[in-house]
C-alpha cells in the first residue's frame, strides 16, 4: 500500500539498516522535523547515535518487525539486501518505499538486466548461468575475458570473478560457490559515471548532475562533478535514470551506474547496475547542492515535493577507507574540504569510515 | 581546566540545553564522527531526537551533573542562562567551553558593557540601575526615550521596557519587577547587524560575513547576507568581534550584535549585546557556507582547526515563528529555499519552530 498524503513534520521515518547511509538519512530527516527509528541487527550501528528510537533485532524477527512497523509512518532502507520477506511483512502494515518490487528487481542482476533490455537501455552482453554447462555455453558466446557475477548479494566487488583467456569455467564456478549467476561480456570503458535520480510519490523526477566515479580494488574511491562528458551524453544518462525510475514506479533516490564507452570519437552509455537507495556516488551532493540526495530521498518517501537538484559548486568526493580516516586531523585543516566521518568505532581494511568533499567554485 | 589536545572522532560532546540550537549542534557534531550527550531539564527536548545519550535532570542536580561530566569529553552549551554554579561544578571534572568567565560576562548586561568600554568598543550610553532613585538619576543623564533592561535573563525582548517622554520611573521599575538593571540611552540606528566569530583553542579566529538582521516584536525575523554595509564598516565589525572573543579567551562561536548608526553619511557601529553560543543570526551559514556556525563551534571546542567561514552563496534566513511553520508544505515546494524544522511537538505564539534559508548565487 502507498498513500499519497504528505507526512507532516513530527512523523517518524523507519529506516532498515544502521550504517552510514542510514545515519546520513536520519540527520537529513531531522532537518525537516522528522523523527527517525532505525532497525538493525547490529547493536553498534553508527545510525543509532543520531536517532530518536532504535531496534536491535534480526530482519526475520516478526514480533520486532511488527512493533517497528507500528511505531513509524513510513519505512525505507539504506541497503538493497533487505530480505524480500521482511519488506513484504512490513508492507502489510505500513508504506515501504522504494516499493518491494523495485527492491526485488535490483537484488537480482538478471532481473535488472532484463528490465534494462525491456526498456531498450543498453547493457553489457550477458547470459544466465546456473551450472558449469551453462557457464561454458555462455563463454562460447561472450568470449574471454568476461566476468562471472552472482545474481544476488554482490557489492564492492564481492561475489564476482574474472575469467581470462585460458582460465577454466569450473574454477570460476567454484569461486562463486556455485550460486546462480550471470556472465557478463567484458566492456572496455573510458570512464564510469552514475546518475542519481529522485522520484516523488506523484511521479515527478529530478536528476542530479552526472557524476564521474573512480573505483580502486572494486570500491568507490572518488566521485567528481561535473563528469567529463558531452552535454548530449549527460542528457542521455539523465534520461535513462528517469526512465528506469518510472518503469519501477520508484519512490526515493535511485542510483544508476553506467559505463561510458568511446568508439570512433562518440560516447555510448551502458548501464552496469542500479542501487535502490542513496548511494556513495551521491555524497558530494551534501556540499555541492542545496538539497542533498539524503534530504531528497526523505522528501520523496514522505510524499513531499522534491528539493532542487541544482549544483552550486564543483565537487570531488573522496572515500576514506580503513586507515585513510586516520588522517582526519590533516583533512580537517584543509581549506575547502568538508570532512564527514561515520562514527564507526572500529577501523578495518576496506571499511568505509568517512568521506571528504572538496568543493570549488562552479565553472561553466 | 582546558586541555589543548584535539578530541578524536568517537569522543563525546556534552551539550547543556536541548532546544533547536542543541539539536543543530548535535547533527553537526555527528557529521564529524562525534557522539553527543544532551543534558536538559525538559524531557521533550528537540535535541534528544538526534543524540546518542540524554539526561533529563535539573541544572542543580549534582549527581546527574557528575554522571554527565563523567560520560563526556567536553561540555558546551546552547544558551547563555546556564547557572554559573552548574558551569563551575562541571568545570571541576571536564573542560567547559566557552569558559565560565565568558558565560558570566555575557549573562550580565552591565559586565558586558563594561567589557566593551574597557576594550574601547562603542556601546549605547548606559547607567547602572539598582533602585528607583538610581533610575531617576540615570534618566536625568540619558534622557527619554530610553530603555530599562534587566541585567540578567533577558532574551527576545523579555525583561525590558521603554521609558518615553512623560513616563514614570517607578512604573518602569515595577514593570521589570525591581530587578538589577541598566538604563540604556535610545539609539537611532539605520540597521542591525551581527558578527559571528569563531575562536579556536589555539587563539585562531575566523569571522563569517557580516549579517543584517530585522527584528519583529523583539524576535529575529530575517538575517540577510551580505549586509548593506561599506567594506570599511564590515571590516570594523569583524575586528570588533575578534577583539571581544580574544579578550574573553573565548573558545567556540560568539555572536556580537551591533547597531549601525548613520551620521553625516558615515557609518558608525555600536555593540548592542553578545551571545556566548551559536546564534539565530548564523543559521544562514548552514546553506550559505561550506562549514556552518554549528560545525565551527564543535571544531573549536574539540580543539580542531577551524573550518572555512567563506560564503559560497547569498542568503536570506527567515525564522518560522509559531504558526508560520504551518506553511511547511508551501515552503518545501519553493525552489532555492532550504527548510529547517526543529521537531517541536507543540507550536506556540512566539515559539521558534524552524527557519528557511533562501539561497541565491553570490554576487560581487
Amino acid at each position: 500500500m502507498t498513500s499519497s498524503k504528505m507526512l507532516p513534520p513530527g512523523s517518524t521515518i523507519g529506516i532498515l539498516g544502521g550504517g552510514q547511509l542510514g545515519r546520513m538519512l536520519a540527520t537529513a530527516a531531522a532537518e525537516l522535523g522528522f523523527r527517525c527509528h532505525v532497525y538493525c541487527p547490529d547493536g553498534e550501528s553508527p545510525a543509532f547515535d543520531v536517532v530518536a528510537a532504535r531496534t536491535t533485532a534480526a530482519y526475520e524477527n516478526q514480533s520486532a518487525l511488527a512493533a517497528f512497523a507500528g511505531s513509524v509512518d513510513v519505512v525505507t532502507y539504506e541497503f538493497e539486501n533487505v530480505p524480500a520477506d521482511t519488506a513484504a511483512f512490513l508492507g502489510e502494515q505500513v508504506d515501504v518505499l522504494p516499493n518491494p518490487h523495485a527492491l526485488a528487481v535490483s537484488q537480482d542482476r538478471l532481473s535488472e538486466k532484463e528490465l534494462m533490455q525491456s526498456l531498450g537501455i543498453p547493457v553489457a552482453p550477458f547470459a544466465q548461468v546456473d551450472d558449469v554447462a551453462s557457464l561454458e555455453a555462455a563463454l562460447e558466446t561472450l568470449g574471454r575475458p568476461s566476468i562471472l557475477k552472482t545474481r544476488r548479494f554482490g557489492y564492492d566487488g564481492k561475489g564476482q570473478v574474472a575469467i581470462r583467456a585460458g582460465e577454466d569455467a569450473s574454477t570460476a564456478w567454484e569461486a562463486i560457490a556455485g550460486r546462480p549467476a550471470v556472465l557478463e561480456g567484458f566492456v572496455t570503458f573510458a570512464r564510469e559515471v552514475s546518475a542519481l535520480v529522485v522520484r516523488g510519490r506523484n511521479g515527478e523526477t529530478a536528476v542530479y548532475d552526472i557524476v564521474e566515479n573512480v573505483h580502486r580494488n572494486h570500491i568507490l574511491a572518488t566521485s567528481t562533478v561535473p563528469a567529463q562528458l558531452s552535454a548530449a551524453t549527460s542528457d542521455a544518462a539523465r534520461e535513462i535514470a528517469a526512465r528506469v525510475a518510472s518503469a519501477l514506479d520508484y519512490v526515493g533516490l535511485l542510483a544508476v551506474e553506467m559505463f561510458v564507452v568511446e568508439e570512433n570519437g562518440a560516447e555510448r552509455l551502458i548501464v552496469n547496475e542500479i542501487a535502490p537507495r542513496v548511494h556513495n556516488s551521491g555524497h558530494w551532493t551534501q556540499d555541492g547542492c542545496i538539497v542533498s540526495q539524503f534530504e531528497n530521498h526523505i522528501r520523496a518517501i514522505a510524499g513531499w515535493p522534491l528539493g532542487s537538484t541544482e549544483r552550486h559548486s564543483n565537487a570531488v568526493m573522496t572515500n576514506l577507507i580503513g586507515a585513510e580516516a586516520d588522517d582526519w586531523a590533516a583533512l580537517a585543516a584543509e581549506p575547502g574540504a568538508r570532512l564527514h566521518l561515520y562514527g564507526k568505532a572500529e577501523s578495518r581494511p576496506g571499511r568505509k569510515m568517512g568521506h571528504v568533499n572538496r568543493i570549488s567554485p562552479k565553472v561553466g
